[in-house]
C-alpha cells in the first residue's frame, strides 16, 4: 500500500502534477486495507471519483501549456517548496493560540494537511489538521502567489506535515467543517513549505477513522452516506493514523489526566511512589494464568500485578505506597474488556483499627479522579461525545461521596428485579458480567450514579490474601468498585499474620514454601501492620468513564490473545 | 530460622518469660544467616552474650516467685497485651508529629519495637522505630504500672509492631541512640499494646543492615567493634527487614521524588503521559538482548525501552510524551550499574527547527529534578549520607545551566591527561566505563559540576534511528547526560523520514520489514514530524545522586542475572 511519492519537493513548476478535487477521493473505498468485494454504494462512488479524476485530467492538460509558459519566470519560487532551515527558525504557533486578536496579522503554523480542495486553477482550499483540530485555509494566486504556488499546494499528499504561514481572516460565515473554537478562522497562505512529505497511499484516511468503528460490519462496505467503512481492527492495525483523529487526541489526553490525578491524589495523601519488579520466581497469586518466560537458564514470570511487591513495602514500614505501571494477565479472554496486558494504579496503605479507613480513602481517591476529570477534560470529554454519544454523561453522586453498598445488598436489589442469584446468595459464584451489568442499571434508577462500591464480598470469591470478615467468617472484608456496572477496581485488607495466611494459602491450594511465596510469606513472621489497598485498571477507567464500546479505544497500542501489534 | 514467637499476647503475669538485657543479644552473631565458622571476636562477643544470657536468666528466677504472686492481683491488666478493640480507635501521632507542645502530654503511637533494656524488675527501656526513626521510650513500675507489666514490655519480640500510649517527658540529656529531631522526646508509657508480633529469630538484625555493606567481607564477621557485618547479598535477601533502615527510607523517599518531579517538569510543559505495551513482536532495537516469552503459541518480546511505542507516539501527532516504565534488558552483566529490570523515565518530543530545542529541554529537565531534590529532600539526603559519606555532595553547576560539552571535546580532556583515546578519535568504539569515570573526575575538576552533557557522538556508535549530523555524517545529533562520570540518560534527535531510516537499518542489519519493525517505518511513511528524545534511568539517577556504591541499593527489589527474589 505505501509507497514513495512522486510530489517533486523542489518547486519547478509545469511539471504537471495532476491537480486534484479532492486528494482523498483519488484514493479507492477500500484504501482500509480490505479484500472484500464492493459493494453497489462503492461502486458507485468509485465511478464518480473516476469521472471526477478523469475531469480534473483534462483541466490539468490544459493548464499545463500555461503553467510551463509560467515555470521559467516564477517569482513565488521562495514562498513554497522544501521548508529552507531560516524558515524554521520561524517562530509558530499552535491552533489552539488562535484569538480573534490575530485578525488580519501573519501567523505561522505547522500541521498536517487534512483534505485539499482545487476550486480553481487560482484558488486551492486546504483544511489543515493539528492534533486532530481542523483549521480552514486557502491559498489565491493574487501577487506574489503564482499560479505554480498555488497548483504545488493543491498537490500535496494528504497526511504530510506542513509549514504554513498566512494572514488570520474572519469567514464571512462559519467553517462548519472546522473544529469547535476555529470555525470563525481562515487563514489565507503567503507560504508554504514541506516539513515531512506523507506517502500518496495511505492504508486508511484519518477522517474515515473519525467515525466510530460499527459494532458489525465487513471492511470494505460503505455506510449510509456512501463512505467507507473503517472497522475496529483495521483502525488498530494502523493505530498511528488512528492516533491523529480529534476523538483519539481527546482520549489519550483523558488516559493522561487519569495516571496525573491519581498521582497527584497519592502524594498528596503523603504516598511513596514505588517500582516493583515485573519478575517474579513464581507463579504469584495462584489466579489467573501467568506469563513465562526464559531468565537466564531458570524460569521466571511475569507480575499479574505488584501484589506481592506493595505488601512487602508496607511490611517494609513505607506505610502509604502507590504504583503505576503495567499489568500482565495470560488469560485467553476475548471480550471488549479484557486485555492480556493494561496499566495498573495500586495503592496500598497501612490502617489505625478499621480497613474502612482505607476504603473511605479509596472512594475519596476516585471521586476526585472522576469529578476533577469532567472539571479539567470537559473539552475533550465532549469530542468524544460526539462519537460515542450512547452511553450519555458519566453520572456521580450529588453528595460527592460514594455510594457503599454491601454485597448482599447488591444480590437484594437483583433479586428484587427478578434475577436468579441462588449461587449468589449462596456465596458459591461472583456476580457474572450480565448480573453486573444489570445492577449498575438498577443503581443508577434507583441512586441516579454510575459509580458505587460494593462492601464485604464471600471469602469463597476472593484471593488466598483476603481477609475474612471477623464478624462472619464466610464474608471478607474486601470490596470492588463499578462505574457503569463494570468493575474497575478490586481491593481488600489483607491478612497480616504469618500463621493465618499460610493456613489460607493451603486452603487454595497454594505451598506457602513454594518459590516467590517463601520470602512474601516470612515478610509477616517479621511483623506487619494491618493494611489494606487496591488495584485500579487505567483503561477500564477511561473506557467507562467515557462510554466506550471497547477498551482497546482507551488503550495506546492494544495487546489481546490475537494481537501482539503494532 | 523463622519461628512462631512464644510470647504470650494475653497478659497472664508469672508467665516466667525469660527478660533480657537486649533482645538482640539473644541472637547469634551469625543471624544473618552465613555459615562461615565464627571469628574470634564473633566467638569471644557469643561468650559474653551467653554470660549476659545466663545472669539474666538467674535474675528471672529469683523475680519468678514474686511476680507469681502478684498475678492473680495485677491491677494493670487492661495496660497491656493484645490491643483491645476499643484501643485501636484511639488517635494517634507519628513521630514527625512530635513537637515541645506535647511535653507532659499523653500521645499515642503505632511503630516497631527497635530495642528492649532491661534496667531492672521495675524499669524497662524500649527504643521504638517507626519508618527508620528512633525514638526512645521506657515503662517503670510505679502506680497504676504494674511489675507484671514491665516484664511484658521486656520480654516483646524485636521488631513487633505496637500501639504506645505515653506521655511525652523532655529527657535530662539528649537521647544518643534517637534520630535528628527525636533526642529531645522520651515517652513514659502508660499503655502498652501488640498490633503485630514478630518472630522471636529474624533472619537479619534492622540494626546491623544499618551499618553500610563492607565492600569486601565474609558473611558471619564481626567489624572492629565486634559488630556483626550484613553482607549486601544478606540485606537483598532480607529486603523487607533492610527496607526499614532510616537509611533506606530515606533512598525510597529520593527514588519517589525522582519519579514526582520527573512527572511534574513533563506535565507543566504541557506533556501527555503515555503508556507504551511492553510486548513486542520483534526483538525491537537489534541492540542488546531481549528476554523472549511464550505467547498464545506464539513468540513475543519484552521491550528493552519504549522508543518504538514513543516515536510512533509522536507520529500519531502527539507532539511532547512521556512514559514512567519498567524497561527490560536480558544482558548478562554483573556489574554494580546494571540491572536486568529497571525504571525507565522516557520523553519524546517534536521540535520545530533544531534538535538542540529538544536538548536544551532535557537539560532544564534534569536541571530541575536534581537541584529540587536536594531542596525538597534535604532530610533525607543527610540521612543517607551519614552511612554512605564518600562521594560528598552532589555538585551542581552554579549557573543552573548543564555543563554541554562535544563528545570531541571530551576526547580531547582525555587526551590531554595522557589516556589512549586513539580508538574514540578514530570513532572505531565509545568511552570505556573507566574513562567515563576519568573524564567525570577531570570535568569535576575544571568545571566544579558532577552533572553535564556531551553532545555531537560518533553515528557508528548509536542505534539505527539515530539521526546524522548534517554538517558531518560521520557524527550524529545525540547527546548522553552524565552524573559523576557514568552515564545516565542517552538521546537523540531521530531519523523520522522513511527512506533514511529504512537505509539506515540495512546498514546495522535490521531488516525494515521483519515483524515489530514493518508498522514503525510506516509511521514514517505517513510523515512524522522532527523530533527527538531521551531515555532516564531512574535508579541510576539515585544511585548517582547519593553516592551509592551499587544500583541495588537503590532499587526496591533489584533483578540481576543471579537475583529472582524476593
Amino acid at each position: 500500500m505505501d509507497q514513495t511519492t512522486t510530489l517533486p519537493l523542489h518547486p519547478k513548476g509545469g511539471d504537471g502534477d495532476m491537480p486534484r478535487e479532492d486528494a482523498a477521493a483519488q484514493q479507492p473505498p477500500t484504501a482500509a486495507g480490505g479484500e472484500a468485494p464492493l459493494s453497489k454504494n462503492a461502486l458507485k462512488k468509485l465511478a464518480k471519483d473516476k469521472a471526477k479524476a478523469e475531469k480534473a485530467a483534462q483541466r490539468a492538460a490544459q493548464e499545463q501549456a500555461a503553467a510551463q509558459q509560467a515555470a521559467a519566470s516564477d517569482t513565488a519560487k521562495h514562498l513554497y517548496g522544501l521548508r529552507p532551515s531560516t524558515e524554521a527558525t520561524v517562530e509558530t504557533i499552535n491552533f489552539t493560540q488562535l484569538t480573534e486578536e490575530q485578525y488580519e496579522k501573519e501567523v505561522t503554523v505547522v500541521a498536517r494537511v487534512d483534505s485539499v480542495r482545487l476550486q480553481s486553477a487560482k484558488l486551492v482550499f486546504c483544511g489543515l489538521r493539528q492534533q486532530g483540530k481542523k483549521l480552514q485555509t486557502l491559498i489565491s494566486a493574487t501577487e506574489p502567489i503564482s499560479r505554480q504556488m498555488v497548483k504545488w499546494t493543491g498537490g500535496i499528499n494528504i497526511n504530510s506535515v506542513v509549514q504554513v504561514t498566512g494572514v488570520v481572516k474572519k469567514p464571512e460565515i462559519p467553517i462548519a467543517s472546522a473544529s469547535a473554537g476555529l470555525t470563525e478562522f481562515e487563514l489565507h497562505i503567503r507560504k508554504v513549505y514541506m516539513v515531512a512529505q506523507a506517502a500518496q497511499m495511505l492504508p486508511m484516511q484519518v477522517k474515515d477513522a473519525e467515525r466510530p468503528p460499527p459494532e458489525s460490519h465487513e471492511e470494505g462496505q460503505v455506510d449510509s452516506k456512501g463512505e467507507p467503512i473503517v472497522t475496529l481492527k483495521t483502525r488498530l492495525d494502523n493505530r498511528v493514523l488512528d492516533l491523529q483523529t480529534e476523538t483519539s487526541q481527546a482520549i489519550t489526553w483523558i488516559s493522561s489526566g487519569v495516571a496525573q490525578l491519581f498521582t497527584e491524589f497519592m502524594l498528596k495523601s503523603g504516598a511513596r511512589w514505588i517500582f516493583t519488579s515485573k519478575f517474579t520466581g513464581s507463579a504469584t497469586e495462584g489466579g489467573s494464568e501467568v506469563f513465562e518466560l526464559g531468565y537466564f537458564k531458570r524460569k521466571a514470570y511475569l507480575a499479574q500485578s505488584p501484589q506481592i511487591g506493595k505488601q512487602m513495602c508496607i511490611a517494609g514500614d513505607m506505610m502509604n505506597v502507590f504504583e503505576i505501571g503495567p499489568v500482565f494477565r495470560a488469560e485467553d479472554s476475548n471480550t471488549h474488556r479484557h486485555l492480556t496486558e493494561f496499566t495498573g494504579l495500586d495503592f496500598e496503605r497501612s490502617f489505625q483499627s478499621h480497613y474502612h479507613e482505607v476504603l473511605d480513602f479509596a472512594e475519596e481517591l476516585l471521586v476526585f479522579i472522576l469529578s476533577e476529570l469532567k472539571t479539567r477534560f470537559k473539552d475533550e470529554i465532549a469530542v468524544v461525545q460526539r462519537s460515542y454519544p450512547k452511553a450519555g454523561d458519566f453520572k456521580l453522586p450529588k453528595d460527592g461521596k460514594a455510594l457503599r453498598l454491601k454485597y448482599m445488598d447488591g444480590v437484594a436489589l437483583l433479586k428484587e428485579a427478578g434475577v436468579d442469584v441462588s449461587e449468589q446468595e449462596k456465596f458459591e459464584n461472583d456476580f457474572t458480567t450480565a448480573m453486573e451489568k444489570q445492577l449498575g442499571r438498577i443503581i443508577r434508577e434507583k441512586y441516579d450514579t454510575d459509580f458505587y462500591v460494593l462492601d464485604k464480598f464471600p471469602l469463597a470469591v476472593r484471593p488466598f490474601y483476603t481477609k475474612p470478615c471477623p464478624d462472619d467468617p464466610t464474608l471478607s472484608n474486601s470490596y470492588d468498585f463499578f462505574m457503569r456496572g463494570e468493575e474497575i477496581m478490586s481491593g481488600a485488607q489483607r491478612i497480616n499474620e504469618a500463621h493465618e495466611l499460610e493456613a489460607a494459602m493451603r486452603v487454595k491450594g497454594v505451598d506457602p514454601n513454594g518459590p516467590g511465596f517463601d520470602d512474601y510469606v516470612s515478610a509477616f513472621r517479621q511483623a506487619c501492620p494491618p493494611h489494606a489497598g487496591g488495584g485500579l485498571g487505567l483503561n477500564r477507567i477511561v473506557m467507562f468513564f467515557l462510554g466506550l464500546p471497547d477498551i482497546r479505544l482507551a488503550t495506546l497500542f492494544p495487546r489481546d490473545p490475537q494481537r501482539l501489534r503494532p
